[in-house]
């Protein structure tokens, strides 16, 4: 998906079954469950630069909460569908990382967001600077070569 | 609670308890779950006016579903807090309901949302108006003398 | 619903309303959302018995985790259904309690579980002693007079 | 997995990984949510049978439900586990099928669980016959040549 260099390190997607656990008696995915994919494309997207929230907590005793977030449900996704979540970075702050997120069913844009986090310490849930290796890695600057 | 003429019938709030199914390895309400608190508050509004769910798919064969929200997270709230989840009308169209909606815990606000919902038709998920007994009911207007 | 003096102190009900969020497209309660409501009585019972949650992890660095379930699902519930969940005692061991625990709308009875749970160390997620005095109280030996 | 000619079509598995959505307070997974995920396998071993509930739904209006299940929890799941979900057909019925169904963490057994699920009519959730077609393949017979 990701085509110019600049956007290569900060475009990615990942793929989300529905079952029937996201449906509710409308027949579509509940409303609610859609933060779910969402989170865990970007989840995926932290584990592809390497980081884990499991490490994070471990290491560096922060974990990230979502601050912010604006959601537009454009198309409701079926129980069956293959959707694709995909993760933008908008803007990585000191503390804080801007996503913009798709939920795509083929070419069908199901669900369009905006989800602002911040890294926060574990034991007084303060935000607290992102660690500047990990920064880099969310900037699209790799340090693994 | 609701103390003016001008809101009398636009305001409304409900408790939540906060269970360990709500909360999330980081000891606090997982973010998503904050939008079921959010529509059992708008469902309650919607009984109190003489409404269910169930009454608008059986006589009406319409459904509300969720078009557009906002969520600014302020506080986490954790195991065991009491909740009140307020429910305000902003504004009602011919087919949408703006709402606003906060979580409290006693004076703390913890969450504050923007949240606009659409009738639907069961049968195409279509937008269709709201029946006008209904609408007038959302307004403030009751109908029952 | 206690009517012999031996289980006064070992029934306990509480209500449970059925929204969108616990239903699935089959137009019913999802099946694992019954163990939301089950949890939601066996909390409400503790805390009858002057115990939560948060206190058994502050002053006894214990939780209680289920070991073992089994439901019957009898007859499903649906959107807008006011449930009463049951909770009864049948054995308390030094580390577990054995609870028969079930759902009914009016008279009809939905579902009907066994549920054992056993409290372990924070640290460590392994067995550990029930305190003496939460212990008493759960065998219905007030120590509260 | 499966070796004997006997199993090869009645043995099944599925990966399955555990996001922030599936923990709770204690750091890991909430014990409803392990149902989520034996849901999730056993509907991908209909699809690798060619059948989705979709299809059940629209050319049969039946649907299946879970009458029975009992679950052992045996050792906590965690976050970013990767699970593998197996699924077993014990029996198969004129409307009803059996499972054994495990949860591992490589060679980690972490929860067991029978589960009975039943065929009833999308229209009066009454149980109505498994189509003959259907029933060959769980028992195993493939139709497709």
């Amino acid at each position: 998906m990701p085509d110019s260099k600049n956007t290569s390190s900060r475009s990615f997607e990942w793929p989300v079954r529905v079952y029937i656990e996201d449906t509710d008696m409308g027949g579509v995915v509940y409303y609610a469950n859609y933060l779910k994919f969402f989170e865990r494309a970007r989840t995926e997207w932290l584990r592809s630069l390497g980081v884990t929230q499991q490490l994070l907590a471990d290491d560096f005793s922060l974990i990230f909460v979502v601050s912010h977030m604006s959601v537009d449900y454009i198309v409701p996704a079926r129980l069956d569908d293959e959707l694709r979540l995909t993760v933008e970075v908008e803007r990585v702050g000191r503390a804080s990382v801007h996503f913009a997120q798709h939920a795509w069913r083929h070419e069908t844009l199901l669900a369009s967001a905006k989800i602002q986090i911040v890294a926060v310490s574990l034991s007084q849930m303060r935000p607290v600077g992102i660690p500047s290796n990990i920064l880099a890695r969310m900037k699209g600057i790799s340090l693994r070569k």
